[in-house]
């Protein structure tokens, strides 16, 4: 199983040297985070990510043994955005001088950089942007301008504290005229000593949710006062200045920049996979510890793992991880596919790839962030503790529904092609990957499913058809309503919050269908097809009964055909039960990386959380500060006349 | 609209009176709380609660007064449990003689007090505690002991370091015999130094989820080595240990417990409406200032509060603010009802009044930890800030949950009350309170809605009856497939999923019966009746829609209902629009109490949020500590000599 989940016998090699490496390293111990002041927090992260570094050069990882160290380290920093921002956008947006002259510079680190796009007014609206770059043709320069408080850069990662340059996006005026948004490469500090250049505002935006977590991120504030830089730090891919102001499109076609755009949120997803397997993989663990009740005569309690409620909340999110995995895979495969057609100028299938991973993106994200709190809540109390490691793995994972396009945003994106996709259908065109099944409207919104009894829910052709059904149905239903209005704009504004719906209908059925696909295949290893099928079938059930409503209203199913479901979902959760440890153990995170006293490896919970509380620095004295201020005056009734 | 909120003209003065009491004072700001460190939190607290007694002492205030200033003081603390939990403990568990000798002292302070009862390795099973108190009959004492690691006490808030006594929960053992948990009034720290007594081993449980929020309290450890107390400090008055050592039960009926699990219990449902009201004001009147998109021509862009996405995630949540607030008053009704026919001994409807404060606090607190989190999102990447006050207010929030009974659990206890009620319903017994719609079980399995417009969905018989049969069916089918299992037990745990899902619709029936109620009275104030109508009608359409399944399922309306009731909540909140920010404005919070920069009542928010992050310590100096040490090394090219 370790390998169906890593994807290859290497990969869980390499994964698994990584993990150690970072686990036995002192340097990068992280059980004392949430207790660090946010300064001790953010000079922790710099020291971590210095040595990080210097054990890739010391050691000459390859660029994958790199990334996943850095993974392992599991700390957000100044280099994620360096490498997965900064550097990305010069390469797609740089022309080759220029790529020539950056890169060297920040592959060797002799530069930090970060990607400052979002204001303090304005983010999912990047058209919207205020700071201005404009040319000026004496001094064949662009000045930076932030010309209003609002468009002070706000959030960029690393721009805070690290950073001595950044990829700015700008409003592009030359001969008065207004280009819109467009990126440049500015200095802000100094390399001599750090200090911001000349009318260059710079600062943190302050503390963010939870402890530890993403706190120890220097997101930043920047405001620009008239900075000048050379005509030539404009990424010049796309579009230029001439030395005479004259505004002029390259042959590139704009199309290019989407692939970007794909490979950035397919990373989110396969993130997703591994946030949310973390949290499963504690509270099975913890699950199959703890015992409650269940005892009438003195015997031993039941395992929490064995109670019904336990599991019908857990195994979704435990079949999640794998679907999540499964699709985020798939997505990379769809990156490099959709990479290879751009170069050969095809863009026929970006709509589609555009669609596919912005919703996955928003799905994924959304049902992550969901899944570890209620983890975090199946955990018990306990779970509140810092100790178990689930308040910080959820505040460290819930940006990612804002962040590369907000998810609500994203599935609105999502919803449009979904529009435009049936209302093309008449005119006889056949939508094509994974809006494929659109193109068997006819079919699908007369199809009657065939289960009669619980088992055959067990048919994936059967769960196929249903998903399929419901998803068109929602779309086509949407169509008719948004056409009904006064005008096109109209119908979607006011049919928003169906067409979510209908979305989300649309991106289920894709991972649904991926995870089919997956068990399909032929896969190695005694019984781990049969527990992949189990995990398929409950998490293609478990949708099913969460969104009953639409597959009932659509009359996809029937009443019975939905109890019929849900009679099959608690069959397969006994199935699951006994190889539930098995299944997260498959993840093979060490007890570093996971960073849960409840999710040990050896199930030695109690012991580890009595010790871990007395390393609070409210333990460091019995009597505590304040005691002779503030309590001891009330205790002894002088409280009126002690100064508090 | 304040008074429809507050309740009465006395209460908004009141409240108003304490806030601004409250709001004014230095020593109660909070705007710094979490970028204090742990020891920093405490003095806070300690200092706070000194600060809050003295001047209740000072203005002579009401207890009505002392609460609220408590409430708007907003930062956990030892005086909670104080007053929540042991002072209430003594008075309902203690003879007349023990609540003589104790009360004067905890209420004067001259003690402080806490609720001993979960330990590290149970909590909601109560009965599977540890701890034990054998009676020693030779010195008349009862000797209190930790026999295992997890019997430590393991969370009672105030333990850790503020509290000088504590009612502690212990298996009784006398004679030989085990008679089940029975509380104890123990001293464990010295009145003289605060040091804990012999045989005592006192300390904190550790950090908690989030900065600030729930880290102002000492959540405790305590383990007892053999520790001795007089045999009249065990609560005595239930039953007693007379000095030979013989267990003999009183008079008192059990069932007078009850009573003060309803009191906390109603209390909790007030406070999900005022954490959930909080979230509510700062995302709806956010959503009024900041403006996205929708400016095709340089125009100014819209308000995110009108799009109608916005609207149909945030406005449900400003329904169910109002919904849970007038349960919540309903409640407070019923537990003086049950007190009173407790007094008369008249037990007739104890029951019905349990499942009714359970479920309301397992399905208003849940949905209140996600409202939070939703209105959190609702205002994008600056609602991740600690500025937002949304990430403490969910952190701080949450715990609500799984204290004074897990979620889960509670639900299940309702589910048995409805398994019994229904299996009687055949030997004709009626049942009561709100209960009592499942006495018409003929007509409502077989009733059809009778809805054909939109707008027939205004009518609250339609919602009553809707609601009333699909929670009446829900219960029955689960009837039904429990009675098909081999036995009760085995049919309860194959299906409490199912179960879970009755529960639920039951009490959300109940609260969409309350706030009919609550519309059908009198209302004074202009247009203040309609207003509430409408939010009663979003609150009850946003659940049909979200549970659609199950109404579907059950047979209780059509799609085309269902569609209809969809198409209706749209319009509603075209209706609500022009009324959301007076609604949340009628809560009457001061910008201290909310304690959020996006939730001002000036709507000055942007320049606000750039003041604010100034504050933060990273900002202390511009150049970063650790600068030398990790990042010129690395800038500089020097980092493989450097030291770490």
């Amino acid at each position: 199983m370790k390998v169906a989940w890593a994807g290859s016998r290497h990969a869980v090699d390499v994964a698994d040297r990584m993990a150690r490496l970072v686990a036995s390293d002192p340097v990068f111990r992280k059980d004392n985070r949430t207790m660090l002041s946010r300064k001790d927090l953010l000079k922790d992260t710099l020291r971590k990510a210095a040595h990080a570094w210097k054990r890739i050069v010391e050691l000459r990882l390859t660029e994958e043994e790199a990334n996943l160290l850095r993974l392992y380290v599991d700390q957000p920093g100044y280099v994620d955005l360096h490498w997965g921002m900064f550097v990305p956008a010069i390469k797609g947006q740089g022309t080759e001088q220029q790529q020539q002259k950056w890169l060297p510079l920040a592959y060797k680190f002799q530069i930090i950089g970060c990607y400052a796009q979002t204001e303090l007014g304005h983010g999912s609206n990047v058209q919207g942007l205020e700071t201005t770059a404009t040319f000026d043709p004496k001094t064949d320069e662009f000045v930076i301008h932030s010309p209003t408080l609002t468009s002070s850069k706000w959030w960029p990662g690393g721009l805070g504290k690290a950073s001595t340059h950044a990829v700015v996006y700008a409003r592009l005026i030359t001969e008065g005229k207004d280009y819109g948004i467009h990126g440049f490469i500015v200095q802000l500090r100094s390399l001599e000593d750090h200090s911001p250049l000349p009318g260059v505002t710079l600062g943190d935006i302050g503390g963010k949710f939870g402890s530890g977590a993403y706190n120890s991120m220097d997101n930043g504030v920047l405001r620009f006062d008239h900075v000048r830089i050379p005509r030539d730090q404009m990424l010049m891919r796309l579009s230029q200045v001439t030395r005479e102001g004259k505004y002029v499109h390259s042959d590139v076609p704009k199309q290019l920049l989407y692939g970007t755009m794909v490979f950035v949120r397919q990373s989110i997803v396969a993130d997703a996979s591994k946030a949310l397997s973390r949290a499963v993989c504690i509270a099975v663990r913890y699950s199959a510890i703890r015992k409650q009740f269940g005892s009438q005569d003195g015997g031993p309690e039941t395992q929490v793992l064995n109670y019904k409620t336990q599991q019908s909340r857990l195994f979704p999110l435990l079949a999640s991880a794998y679907a999540f995995r499964f699709v985020g895979d798939w997505l990379n495969w769809l990156y490099t596919d959709v990479t290879q057609k751009l170069e050969a100028k095809d863009f026929s299938t970006l709509q589609e790839a555009h669609a596919c991973t912005a919703g996955l993106k928003a799905v994924t994200t959304s049902a992550t962030a969901d899944a570890i709190e209620e983890c975090r809540k199946l955990c018990g109390g306990h779970g509140y503790l810092n100790s178990s490691g689930l308040p910080e793995l959820f505040a460290v994972y819930v940006p990612a529904c804002t962040y590369e396009g907000d998810n609500v945003v994203l599935l609105l994106q999502v919803a449009r092609i979904l529009m435009k996709t049936v209302s093309q259908l008449a005119s006889g065109k056949q939508p094509v990957g994974t809006m494929a099944y659109m193109g068997r409207v006819q079919y699908l919104m007369q199809s009657k499913c065939a289960v009669n009894r619980a088992e055959d829910w067990l048919n994936p052709a059967a769960i196929q058809e249903a998903f399929e059904a419901r998803a068109l149905r929602m779309a086509v239903n949407c169509a008719q309503n948004v056409n009904q209005a006064a005008s096109q704009e109209d119908g979607f504004y006011e049919r928003s919050p169906d067409l979510l719906e209908a979305a989300v209908a649309h991106i289920q059925l894709i991972i649904v269908t991926k995870f089919i696909e997956k068990v399909q295949q032929d896969i190695p290893g005694h019984g781990v097809k049969e527990q992949l099928q189990n995990l398929c079938n409950v998490y293609a059930l478990y949708i099913l009964h969460k969104h009953l409503g639409d597959f009932l209203a659509t009359g996809c199913i029937t009443p019975k055909q939905g109890a019929l479901a849900n009679e099959q979902l608690g069959k397969l959760y006994t199935q699951v039960r006994p190889n539930a440890v098995a299944l997260v153990d498959a993840f093979n995170y060490t007890d570093h990386y996971l960073g849960s006293v409840l999710g040990r490896y050896d199930g030695n919970v109690y012991p580890a959380l009595y010790e871990e509380a007395w390393k609070d620095p409210l333990n460091e004295t019995v009597v505590p500060e304040g005691y002779h201020q503030y309590l001891r005056p009330l205790l002894k009734q002088q409280l009126l006349s002690a100064r508090l």
